[in-house]
């Protein structure tokens, strides 16, 4: 097995320009670790003069994305992103041409992942997709290999590294979400159309994909319930931080005998511990197996040097001769999930009311709370200001998700209830 | 590739027991992932008549370990322990005859590591021993493939759980080490003969053997410098936690560009931290690579669950077929380590000093400090009591460990200098 290991790259953006330079300025370890050289031996993107840092001028320039499919290669390395488009018209075609994919695309693989999966399979190659989900974590890995033993019961985490370095330089400096987003985006760590980072779009696409890894079920997105940061005040973060807890956004996959819930939203979790301790752009996982416990992984989720590392440790699988089913199992072996009706699921929940100060609001709200099976474990509201809009933060026991949205719903219609009740989980695993 | 897959297991103690289990409770699972059955042949362990908590009379009894080389297997699991003996020469029958093996041995490992490698190369066998080093943890799997990328340069951590909790239990009551240790001991946390524990020989296994294939050298045990946790007070726990740090027992190896330096000893690490909030008997291990930046990954490191779960991930992956060098490069390319003089290490360090309480005796203790180019960052003396013992802690800016600990000599020698200097590392990286 000395052969060199021939890839194709399409996409030299940020992603794809750090990979030819791993490959080309660690290609000696590389190809000790591969047990062979790993070679370069086309290159495509959207703008062939565009200085990227690293020199491509030896390898075959292939204008048309879909032309890579046709490259004499072993394996196509596709970093054009996107779930549908060239990305998937790509991956499909070298998958269908008997070439192992590397891909670091989410959305391709959370939209399209059970029919890729089948489609290398038949075809006899691999798809690997390391750099998908948290670069700097060997997550996928250790998933699909590392606990392989493990029934898994959930996988949560911190995954997208935009919305905690936010959330992170809110609680820092006291400002409001608006204003470090902007901080954010002069910065270069937020997208001009931040969508897909704060609306919880991109960690929906990773806890997806995690979750078919983890319950051996098929990816399906739309069954996602996603919820962003752009609610979280500054004023919660305070609050929370009186409670001992840090505001995440948390992608969370549960199999509860069977029933699948999965979702993004921002959750607090207690602050001294490791997943409480992760900060700025740091993405963190959690996989709850029935042997191992509750393995714990932490690394930068997003980023050239993270994310590259990850495609090169793809490629050197594939170059090794290392193959793994797609989510970890035979595609058709994949099960269609069911999914829990989330209203039923009991939580601890924090909830914010923005109320006229003013005798018999919280009786009000304690009776309406009390008929709908919600007990409060603690209470606080901060000053007084009489005849004034006051915040008033309540934390409440075990509730079922349905009973405590109806009481929202009830104290939303209270005349002295100023803003719409805002409501968060507190998860307390880790 | 639908064969079952035979396994061997030698050793039915904890983790041997657990493996059993899951191997007979996620039967379907496992082979559902590993692309086949996974069988148990045979199993060897003292005593026969022992109640394990599984059934083991469907398998073959094998009464000498030795003897389980010559069965009909492709694996043979080795769970019996100690770095010679009926482990070594039944690792080493096995892997001449042809069989994979999967070994939770971190003795033997840190102590044969090359001998054994070499072995497996050359009867293209696998020699796996993920449940070595932070059962719980997939380390091995996440530094010899998962970073395989990267030019690692340190990799370090918290590796041994009964210390971690010891540590953990003293700042959480105030209370002594021996106090504290005893009650681990009753507790069945700690052996009656804590001395791997505490004194770091296991976490100098298994640093021995993360260095090995982070930097692709020959593990070099006796090499490894190693100071436990029995000369920590609960006052250094105090200091430590004013000045921000909490104190960990961490295996450290660094390599500082081909010069390396392995150790084990107490440091002050920044609560703060994913890592300083690793507490009870969780591990810790953080790996920094040239791309991948610093992951850390946390979980159980001992344990009937989490180590069984190491051991049957080992089995899937050769059940799979996926094989991966033992310490991640051909064992003709490791190269032997060429250790640093760690008198020429700067770092920042911690310092406990018992004195009598008099004018004059900082003046003299930093005078030599400053001989010694020294520069104090911080110094805390709690109360006062003249004429009597006090406790004064001091904490420098980056100093050579040569220059520290003749420092250290030499304010022993000072007649208001009541005990020996107590030196810890202060580490900062996460």
């Amino acid at each position: 097995m000395t052969e060199p290991f021939r890839v194709a790259i399409a996409g030299l953006g940020t992603v794809g320009a750090g990979v030819v330079e791993i490959l080309q300025s660690n290609a000696a370890q590389v190809a000790m670790r591969a047990g062979r050289p790993v070679e370069i031996v086309a290159v495509n993107a959207r703008d062939k003069a565009k200085e990227r840092g690293v020199d491509v001028s030896a390898y075959e320039w292939v204008d048309d994305a879909a032309g890579l499919a046709g490259v004499e290669a072993d394996a196509v390395i596709e970093l054009i992103g996107g779930s549908d488009g060239p990305a998937y018209d790509l991956v499909k075609a070298a998958l269908a041409g008997g070439k192992h994919v590397v891909s670091a695309n989410k959305a391709l693989l959370a939209h399209h992942g059970t029919e890729l999966a089948t489609l290398a399979e038949g075809h006899g190659v691999s798809l690997n997709y390391e750099a998908a989900v948290a670069g700097g974590i060997p997550i996928i890995k250790a998933a699909r290999e590392g606990l392989a033993g493990n029934k898994m019961s959930a996988v949560y985490g911190i995954l997208n590294g935009t919305s905690n370095f936010i959330l992170t330089k809110m609680r820092e400096s006291g400002r409001d979400f608006d204003d470090v987003l902007k901080e954010a985006q002069d910065l270069g760590y937020a997208e001009a159309d931040p969508t897909f980072d704060v609306d919880g779009v991109d960690a929906g696409h990773k806890i997806c994909l995690l979750a078919s890894i983890a319950f051996g079920v098929q990816p399906e997105f739309n069954k996602v319930r996603m919820r962003g940061i752009r609610e979280v005040t500054s004023a919660d973060i305070n609050f929370a931080a009186e409670f001992g807890y840090r505001i995440k956004l948390l992608g969370i996959a549960k199999d509860r005998d069977g029933l699948i819930n999965i979702t993004v939203e921002p959750c607090l979790v207690p602050e001294a511990t490791p997943l409480g301790t992760v900060e700025n752009a740091y993405n963190a996982v959690v996989v709850k197996g029935d042997f191992v416990d509750t393995p714990l992984l932490t690394g930068l989720g997003a980023g050239r040097g993270p994310t590259a590392s990850a495609v090169v440790a793809d490629i050197i699988d594939l170059a090794r001769g290392l193959h793994v089913p797609t989510f970890g199992i035979p595609a058709k072996a994949l099960k269609k999930p069911d999914f829990i009706d989330p209203a039923t699921i009991k939580q601890h929940y924090y909830l914010r009311l923005t109320v006229t100060d003013q005798p018999g609001v919280i009786a009000d709200v304690s009776a309406i709370l009390r008929d709908h099976d919600a007990s409060i474990e603690s209470m606080v509201q901060h000053g007084r200001d009489p005849g004034q809009p006051v915040s008033v933060v309540l934390v409440t026991h075990d509730v079922k998700r349905g009973d405590i949205e109806a009481a929202c719903e009830e104290i939303s219609k209270l005349k002295s209830c100023l803003e719409k009740p805002y409501l968060m989980r507190i998860e307390h695993q880790l």
